[in-house]
């Protein structure tokens, strides 16, 4: 079995540089409650091999005084679909975005790829950035 | 592709001065127990399309005194078939609703509304609500 | 939409006053584990309508010195088919006479009832009765 | 409906004084992780009907410095095949032998049995015994 | 039922002495995330009955500067389609080939391995190793 | 195991001479369709135990100039609750009482039975009753 | 249990002499496919207890010369939302509309609906209706 | 991979001499409808190796006049439980005696096994005898 | 609800014009087998809304002399992710295409949809072309 | 996107000149019955780029005098391990050899893949092979 070609650093940082348009969003009535957003027709492309990438992206929120705009949010996820990214990198680079526009009380952002070469991938980001964990935490959903 | 029109302020708040009638309960005869209602038929308007929204909305409380009556809910509930409303007020206004008919110990209302553009929500409102949230909690259900 | 018959007083104490059978129990070995008893073939009667209500009833407990015994708990559980008594007021009741039978280290009664008017209840009571709730604890299963 | 034939104290400890097997062991090379073992196929005999049971016994542990040896647990585990015992007794016996067999950091024996009468039960024996539970846990899976 | 042939210690040692090629890793431009990579179509070899086993190796992990290469860790588990090891060996070793490569945070290896006489084996192996477990814990999934 | 007791000539006919109410029908306005209805809530007593059954019932059939009531269909059901009958003869009796009261073009009546004894029974009596089956047909759904 | 009212003649063809608008079409380039389309999310009102009804609808069809356009086909179908009408009827009425917009080689409706006091009810209406049929045809699905 | 050990001519027999006892059966009043009977708590034993086979067993069939009584069928099939045969046997021992003792329009029996080796196997034996196939039917479920 | 745009004829065919790649194909080996491809992550565009539409790809075949290579039809598939084609029409077309490039004995493209405005589409070409049709078939899967 | 490698003749023959070992059978002592055996745990290895296969076979037939000896077809199926062969192939060379083996009344091999490249592959082999098929089948199980 000869698997040969690596990413390379360029590949690591493909697509970051990226200038993403911004989400809107509209004012918030309400304090302390929890938004759950699920994008199950999410698709980019890899930076290596230039083929489609597909997945399952979800937001999940606590609001302060801004929530996601849909249809905004809609074209900006759509910015993805002939981008050249890593999937890790698409849900940092998401999550970064939505504290940008929302600056929420926490958000996680979740991918779930589907398989490549018979392996798939799903990847949690959350802000605020954990720190000082020192065991292996249960199993996110 | 265009997507060109967004909610407005006026969409942020379009239902929550609608005047709801009130609750009615039953006089409660245990303490400290926990109930869940689940209505799948939950349906309401979109205030900037006017199209139809679709959900299922579950109500989770600890009664103290007062227990949510049925009928008198589903009446309560039928009054947002005709009304715009977005879906994250639904959830809000619906707890806030419950909170005062039933003066519980705590309350979550739950609304997993059905996909729109591809794009699905889900909303979770708590009683009391939270405050001082500094990390990402485990994914409610 | 004309829903207008609500719960009476009568209604919501029905049945509390139904002298049930003792359940009868068998002498325990050991210490310090759980018991899950599952009955999906649960039915009673609507107090205010007089038609049949369908659920589940879970019986989850830690016996100190005595276990439920199965047949006599079938038999206790067959006196509700016939008789009137809210949903929420059979699972306290069985809890109540569960603990009494038992006294175990602590029981949980949940109830999962089938849909009335297109929504459904699920019940959940536990001894001890939990005190000094300040949060919406993560719902049960 | 009549119920009326019961448990004895025979029953309540029918099966508990059978001589089992040893069950064997091997030598463990690392440390502190987690070993679940599921057997689907089990069946014992209900001490009062002679009827059989069946149901999925899952041995869940953490070794020390040995691990079960399957060939061997499956022989121990056939040895109920024609034995009356009760369900509960099966799981805690079970319990103590592999706490016997491989002294475990900790260890957990559940058994999830086919309905008898329309009622099923599920089983959780735990090692070491917990002590000073005052509240009920969630439920576990 | 005669099932005589046991684990000897070399079967307890099998395939621990191979020399597992290094998994290459690409550089990490995010902090604090989590990461898990899902290969259903595992196989070994059991080193006892030379007859192939077959899992699904579940490896969740938070990087520090470096991510797992995905062909990389496809010829690395490549590697163990014809080496004869035990199961619970395979996810302890993985692992640590997992926790060399890349240093993270913490690192979880998980194996769900298909039955073999009736009886299947579910391993989980964690980074750090968990100390001090007094008390069974809930169920991992 | 001792399993002695068998059912009777009585039992074969249990039931069978009640005299159900009749069915009201609604008159149908289209010609040619097909309608399912389903009762997962249907309940009677077995005449040799008394203990009670559970089942779900299905009624399938094309309609002629009669719609079934369902309303009265239901409290037709319910005149079962209490009833010592075969599950077997449950749903020839109940086809038998649907095609006399709409005079169908075919009629089909399922009986989904829960386990007794660990053993499950499905039944289905067709309206017109087959003739000359000659070989296995396929298995109905 | 008094379930005294039942379906008038009024009820049995309420909402039929509404008039509909017609659903508008495209031209089809090609022969002899199969178009099924899927509405979730249908809701008319029960003509005797001005309640909501909540359903599924499928239409399934070969094409002639013109296909449904579905835009037009979403708003035939909210038509219905505040419209008293039978759920026999509902889809007698829709497959009607259908093969008078469109023409087809064949068309079937399905409509299945939530369940009313415990009970649910499936239709099926097909053009062209069905003649001659002298049993009892295997369950559609 | 030495997997040396066949069935030997005296395995391909083993059990099929066995008297077995007649099953019992209730006089049937109605006719041309279909029962099927589940039993998901079979079990066996292999005749080479010993070990217990486990599988469901259904039975399904168009009764004339005799039915089949379902205590005095489980004590027919408990006679299983220790006796060494093959899975292709068992059905096909069953379906003859259940032929025997209720001379069927038709019958079938299904046994699906449970994996041995990591490969299962579904039997199904009918009467009357299928003849002349010339073609692969659809498959059975 | 203002549902005012329609399709024009223009978007009824567009995309119909574009030159497709051949799919290239191998040599077959063998006579009268049926082969399945899924591919459940094809996007198109809508060529009204310039929205991308997502669905999965079914095609089933009995090949003659050439099979169709994998790698190929990918690329071919490819082509509709930037491409404003109707859902109907894409089945069709790649029918069209897959029989050009194999000449099978007959094949089906299955194309099923996310829902859009709530409603999903799923459609069904064959070759070859069925002619005659005059009933409902049974429901394809 | 680049995908340029194709199968070539030689890819469309690798491994249809292996010389695979016979399968032995056992002596059949019933008619006209059908047997199922299910092997989930298939693997091969793709002749271009050398990587690993993995499937489910399903071998369906009816015996004439002679059944499938399941360790004999287990080592059959080993052989596939290290083998280079395409999925189409794998499928047809199974049938041939199960018909060379038992000369069965017929027989089918399916063969449900893994996906590679986003795509999956199933596959049916029937013996006696179909003749004069005209029109699209029903879509196998
Ligand atoms: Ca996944
Ligand atoms: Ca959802
Ligand atoms: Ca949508
Ligand atoms: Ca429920
Ligand atoms: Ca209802
Ligand atoms: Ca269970
Ligand atoms: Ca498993
Ligand atoms: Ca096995
Ligand atoms: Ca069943
Ligand atoms: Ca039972
Ligand atoms: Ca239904
Ligand atoms: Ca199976
Ligand atoms: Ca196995
Ligand atoms: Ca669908
Ligand atoms: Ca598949
Ligand atoms: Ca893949």
């Amino acid at each position: 079995m000869a698997l040969s070609e690596r990413y390379t650093d360029e590949h690591a940082v493909a697509g970051l540089d990226t200038k993403f348009p911004e989400i809107e969003t509209w004012k918030n009535s309400f304090a302390g409650y929890e938004i759950l957003i699920d994008d199950p027709e999410f698709t980019s492309v890899c930076p290596k091999t230039g083929l489609p990438d597909f997945g399952k992206i979800e937001i999940r929120y606590m609001p302060k005084e801004h929530c996601l705009e849909l249809k905004s949010l809609k074209e900006y996820l759509f910015c993805y679909r002939n981008l050249g990214i890593f999937q890790e990198n698409i849900c940092n680079q998401i999550l970064n975005d939505v504290v940008k526009a929302t600056d929420p009380v926490w958000a996680e952002v979740k991918g779930d790829f589907r398989p490549r070469g018979g392996i798939s991938t799903v990847v949690w980001a959350r802000y605020p950035r954990p720190v000082n964990q020192t065991e292996v935490p249960p199993r996110a959903v």
